[in-house]
Formats: structure tokens, C-alpha cells, sequence
């Protein structure tokens, strides 16, 4: 066992998209558990867009990142040390080590792992991005079968996770994704009835069209994860009483803006009025107590296979900031971990 | 009885604000009653803001109203003659018999009304628009003790029912209207905990501040039926979960806009996903299977004056486009009707 570990801190605020530089690796001396605690060899860590937001020093849902510190974030990997009868070494485990080499928790921030389940899955399909699908339909869809669901940055974990779920309650379901092999994989893999490339479809005028004949019914729930085009496309055809899920708006995250992002609240008021929309702010931390319920429904059909997931392994610390970027710009195709 | 009617019909669609030029005043023919129908002379009829929406030509939530038609609209009046059995000539009636002296309607359109109550309370307090306020809240507005609420042109039948609502379930109210005298009646008559004048506070800058000294707390739950600056102060002093409901945008309707107005989606879909906001579009028609819950839980507060109401009224049908005017530049004070 070495003395020292490695981890990436955020040396300065982005300007715009985040950049190398905006980032440092460190080697740094290990830290010991104190009481309570345990220390963890990371194996695998989370890359997910709602980092890009703690990068910028603004008032959000989550802290911002502090400058100089390990950069923050979900990870899995093995206990090395235990001050807790909780964990033995040997153990699997989820817990905010961030982006780093190794780290120390408190035991009861901690998560054990179903062996029997790959540890990545924690981060993903059965982690944080899982549940919020999971969650977000659960309080807010109001899923009816025959219904119409939208859902972009479809491979993802979150959005594939919308479009399976969806499904399996019966609905239609219209997966965008970017590029033909993701499209392929959204009828192929995930079972969307319909799958839109945006790439085609660049603009919020040519998305409506290609929407509008993958549903043919207009769309019922749009979860919305991206904003942008496919957000411009989306919004003239929701149906009445029609749901709208806000859960991130990853063409935003680094200040762009385009068409769509313009559009006059006024015009959105008046759709919502007219069409007795409902539009929901969703954050995954105020459904926590509902955790348990999903891990509960959702492992068994991972398991056999009902759910599927596709998981972007980078590899290497020091390649972190490089696969976020990809990431922010969709180069991903499934759930983007790190493998050290 | 004569044998002829007035009536009010749209000559054409405004450009912009209405003027008196697009409507025209008519007698015809006093129609007969066929079979289970009912011929009333109108005692009061209706002025609402959603009449505004429906006499331009564009797909809303009610159908345009036809030109040369009768304007359509809700009226009372005492039936002069029946072929049904559910009236009989005297009885006072509430029905959609629109801008005119007289009607025809099917006897089951019509609500036979408690001759307790002045008639024309069936138009405001306890007609369309004290529903739309009790629905709105009771469907979506998720009221809790000790949260506080604000809504605008708070005087009239919407707001004034709204703020008293929310007052009666210990909510912190904050009334927004147009003048002193309008000010006044907030506090005094209609128990508002704070009142804000937005002739004094005329942008959205003013309007912030002047907000968020009578809302220390922030604001849990707006209840919108303005859009205008008062919405461009309110939005920024929501709190986490807030809820906003959108019933209407009298300062929009007709097409004019403001710095509020023009706020971009881009914004507002951040502040709903950061603030975890429920934004969600309001039409009473949704919820007409309540209709007799609300009759029987407001009519004994109005009865026994727990609940107040104003109105205001115009004579003469020749009188009513005029009233309408000033009810959309905020003239009325509380609900505007026209005794014929």
C-alpha cells in the first residue's frame, strides 16, 4: 500500500466551456479513517452533467465546487481500511469520493454493494442517474398507457432509464440521440418506438418535424435533460394536460444559448395556459426516502436484463477532465465512468 | 312583452386593444323557446377577462367567438318562458346567454339559482370566476399553514377569492392591485396581510422590492392572472417548491410586451429546475365535477360575510364594450358585470 493518493481539483472557474487548465492533478498524502470511517481505493468514478454547474461560483441546487479541493462526485470502489463495523476491507462500496485515487468517509455516507451486480452499476443504472428517472416519473409523470413520452440524450443513463420505464408502463416512447450508431442503439437496445437523430435534425423547426411524425399523438410527458433544438421542437407539440419534467438542460449548462433559449416567457406562459401544462422542476435529493422503493423495483429487472444500460469506460485519473468534456458535448454513448 | 331583442355581436377582430368599432349593437327577432328550452331576460350579464382571448382567431383553450354572432358570455336573469320541467316562468337563472337583453338555452345549460343571494353573485363571487380561485388552489396550489402567497388585480373576483382562501388556511398573504383606493380595500376588506400598489411600483425592479418587503419569507405560492412586471418581481422571490399557477395574463392579452414578457426560456427553465418549481396552467372547465363541492363549502362563508366580494356595475347593454375596456386597463374594482 502506497503513503500518498491522486486526485483532481478545479484550479479556477471555467469561462464558458471548461478547459484543461481549469483543472490539476495532485498527489497528495494519504489520509487516514478516524473513527467511524473508512478509507477506499477507488475503482470506478462518476461523471455526470450537473458537475458542470458546482464549476461556476452561482447559487444552485448544489454547492459549487470549491477551488483547490477534490473535485466532488460520486465513485465506487473497495475498502482498504475500516474504523466502522459497518464495512470489513474487501467490502464494495458508493460514496462521494469525488474524483480521486482513494478516499475517506464516514461509514454511514456510505452504500454497500450487491456483489452480484457489476460496482459501476451504482453510479448508474441502479445509482444516482437511475433514480432520478425513476423518480421523477414516479412523482411527477403520471404515466397512462398509450400515452406519448420524449426523451433526448436518450443512450444516456437517465434518459434510457426514462424510455424503458415508460415503456414497460405502456406508453409510446420517442428517444432523440445524436449520431446513427446511438440511434440504432435507442429501438435496438432500449426499445423506443421511435428514435430522432439531432444531428439531422439540427434546429428546433426541423426536430418538430421529425417529432411530429414519431408522434403522430403528440407527446404527453417530455423529460427534459437537454433544452436547446430538441426543447424548441418538443414544446409545440405537447398535448393538452401534457407534463413536462425538468431535469437538466446539458446544451445550457455553459452559458450558449440558441433559438429556443430565447423564446419570451410570455409565449411559454401562454402555452401553459392554454394547454394546462404542468412544468416540474425535478432534483433527485428530494426523493431520497424514495430510494429504497427503487432499488427494490428496479434490480430485479436489471438483473434480467428488462432493463438494459450501456456504460463509456475512460480510463486513468488523469483523463477525467478530458472524458467530461466529451461527455458535456455528448461524445458519450452510455453512462461515462472513469476506471482507474 | 316585445317581440324584439338587443344584442352585442363582434363586427371584427381587434387590432390590438379593442375598440368600439369592432362590435355592433343589434335587434333582432325575439326567438322562441323550443322544446325543453328556456327564453330569460337578462338581468346581469358577465364581463371576463377571458373574453379577451377568444375574440382574436387563434387556437386557445375556448373557441374564437364568431363574428356577427351573439358575444358570448355568462348572464342572469329571470325566466319568462318555459317548455321545461326543471323552471318555471320567475326563477332566476344562470346561463350563457352572452352580450344581450334576452336568451334562449337548454333548460339542462342552466342553473336554477338560491334566491337568497343577489343573482348577479352567481357571475363573480360565486359564479366562474370564485371557481376558478378555489379550484386552482385546491387542485394545485398545495396551501400549507405559515407559507405565504401573492396574487395581483386582487380586488377582483379571482384574487380577491383567492387571497381570502389562502387567508382562511393561515397563509401569509400579499394582494397586488392598481391605486390607493384598490390598495386600501386589500387590507381593510379583504384581509390581505400586504398590499402592494403597482401603479407605484410600475417595473419589475420596484415591483421585487416592493415584494420582498411584504413577503420576508419569499413567496411559496403565486397565483397568476396578470403576467407584467408583477410576475418579473414575483419570480425571483420564489421559494424552493414553490408553486405557480397560471390562470391568465391580463396584461398580455392583447399582445402588448414588457421586460418580464420578454424574459427568455433559457431563464425561466433554469430557475424552475434550481428552485424545483411546479408551473402549471389553470382552466376551470378542467375541474367542473367540483363545481358543487365549491358552492358547498363558499356559499355559507359568503352568506355569513367570511368571505367578501365587490362588484362593479355598468347599465345599459349599450355600455358593455365600454365596461369591458376599463375591466382590461384595470378600471374595475372588483367583479364588473352590466345590469341591464
Amino acid at each position: 500500500m502506497t503513503d500518498t493518493m491522486q486526485r483532481i481539483v478545479q484550479a479556477r472557474r471555467p469561462d464558458g466551456f471548461p478547459v484543461e487548465e481549469d483543472f490539476r492533478l495532485e498527489e497528495i498524502p494519504l489520509p487516514s479513517p478516524g473513527e467511524g470511517e473508512i478509507l477506499v481505493k477507488v475503482t470506478h468514478l462518476s461523471l455526470d452533467p450537473y458537475m458542470r454547474g458546482r464549476m461556476d461560483d452561482v447559487a444552485s441546487y448544489a454547492e459549487p465546487q470549491k477551488l483547490d479541493e477534490t473535485m466532488g462526485g460520486g465513485a465506487v470502489g473497495e475498502v482498504l481500511e475500516s474504523r466502522s463495523d459497518a464495512f470489513a476491507p474487501g467490502d464494495l462500496v458508493l460514496g462521494y469520493f469525488g474524483w480521486a485515487s482513494h478516499g475517506v468517509a464516514p461509514a454511514k455516507a456510505c452504500r454497500k454493494l450487491d456483489p452480484e451486480l457489476p460496482p459501476s452499476t451504482a453510479l448508474g443504472v441502479l445509482g444516482m442517474p437511475g433514480f432520478t428517472a425513476w423518480a421523477g416519473l414516479e412523482a411527477y409523470g403520471k404515466l397512462k398507457k398509450g400515452e406519448t413520452l420524449a426523451v433526448a440524450a436518450a443512450t444516456g443513463p437517465v434518459g434510457s432509464m426514462v424510455g424503458q420505464l415508460a415503456k414497460l408502463k405502456g406508453l409510446r416512447t420517442v428517444g432523440i440521440a445524436g449520431g446513427p450508431e446511438k440511434v440504432g442503439l435507442l429501438t435496438d437496445r432500449f426499445g423506443f418506438d421511435a428514435a430522432i437523430d439531432h444531428r439531422v435534425h439540427g434546429d428546433a423547426k426541423a426536430m418538430r418535424g421529425a417529432l411530429a411524425e414519431a408522434a403522430p399523438d403528440g407527446i404527453d410527458v417530455y423529460f427534459e435533460n437537454v433544452g436547446g433544438p430538441v426543447l424548441g421542437g418538443v414544446l409545440p407539440l405537447m398535448n393538452l394536460h401534457g407534463r413536462i419534467i425538468v431535469c437538466g438542460m446539458i446544451a445550457w449548462y455553459s452559458g450558449e444559448t440558441d433559438e429556443t433559449g430565447s423564446i419570451p416567457l410570455q409565449k411559454v406562459w401562454r402555452m401553459a395556459l392554454v394547454k394546462r401544462l404542468t412544468i416540474q422542476g425535478l432534483l433527485q435529493t428530494d426523493h431520497t426516502d424514495r430510494f429504497g422503493d427503487f432499488l427494490t423495483e428496479v434490480t430485479p429487472l436489471v438483473k434480467s436484463g428488462q432493463v438494459s444500460y450501456l456504460e463509456d469506460v475512460a480510463e486513468g485519473l488523469e483523463n477525467t477532465p478530458k472524458a467530461f468534456f466529451s461527455m458535456l458535448k455528448g461524445g458519450n454513448t452510455g453512462k461515462q465512468v472513469v476506471k482507474l
